[in-house]
């Protein structure tokens, strides 16, 4: 996605660390028209798959998700929670998630009311980096026994090993952007 | 917001402890056109306002926000982050959080570059209780010097301090349903 991929070089910053900040249009401030022109981009790659639901997990994901909908009949959105709160079910799935952005170990939970063995599934996320957050989102799909119809990220630093690793569990995974090498120094290099 | 009214009463369920689980269609499953209602009822109570942009808090509120965006011209939405990420600058307003939710005490933080004095803020979130995380963004945007417009939430417990405590601060607070009373033999009575 072209537009993206600008948008990065643009308003993105490299820190020390291996660090992207977007967070002034993706994952802190959000920009919602742009976001909508994402969605559209997921549309066309996941148009025949017939996505029933998407799954994504708190906080980023959240609006990624929403915006993606709209273009899957507004089909439901249903986004995982980090640890568990008061008002969060026992009568949940989980799995285990390492976050190394936070340094700490989560277990993430979805309500098994919000996933069936009729849901095909569209996984979600912001960011795929060590591919942790969709690995626990995968468990728990397929805990509910949902049909996975592939995993759909906006930006993938694809020299870590996280999308490798999901789609050498056969599992379709589409990033909008895919960095092939970041440095304070020399910059970004997309794939491609 | 009669249409919120009645989808509370269908598919909201009242817990022992004070809980209104409403997760099936606003914080944890998410009913993303009916979000976008939420949206325009938001629009219609605060069209005169010229709101630049919405600060939430993560997690739930960052769907409400993203939707009701739309209909103030895709402003910019900020999104109050808990805790301190490693790839949180420390260049950023704080304020305290005690959730009750959660029994925890946090640390909500906006990095500065995505607050100014020029901002015409509306702050949501989808529940106002306690008004315990409107008063850490109202500090957080007062820090700022943003002028702020008002505080926009979708579910009002107005037998609980919040609501009161926010608007005796002279700010304005428009909650599209209000819960006068509400118990597990009672069911739900609303305001008005």
């Amino acid at each position: 996605m072209d537009a993206l991929k600008n948008r990065i070089v643009t308003d993105g910053r490299i820190l020390k660390g291996d660090i992207l900040k977007v967070d002034s249009f993706l994952n802190h401030q959000i920009d919602v028209a742009f976001l909508n022109e994402i969605g559209t981009a997921f549309k066309e790659r996941f148009k025949d798959c017939e996505v029933t639901k998407i799954m994504t997990i708190e906080a980023s994901g959240i609006a990624v998700a929403c915006a993606t909908s709209q273009f899957f009949n507004y089909c439901p959105v249903v986004f995982a929670k980090k640890g568990n709160a008061a008002n969060m079910s026992d009568d949940a799935y989980h799995a285990p998630l390492h976050s190394y952005t936070r340094g700490a170990d989560f277990v993430i939970s979805v309500s098994r009311d919000y996933l069936s063995k009729e849901d095909k599934l569209l996984i979600m996320d912001d960011f795929l980096a060590n591919g942790e957050a969709l690995k626990a989102m995968i468990s728990v799909a397929q805990q509910a026994g949902c049909q996975i119809v592939g995993c759909g990220t906006v930006i993938e630093k694809a020299y870590q090993p996280g999308g490798e690793m999901i789609r050498n569990k056969g599992i379709r995974v589409e990033s909008l952007a895919r960095i092939k090498s970041m440095s304070v120094e020399n910059g970004i290099e997309f794939c491609q």
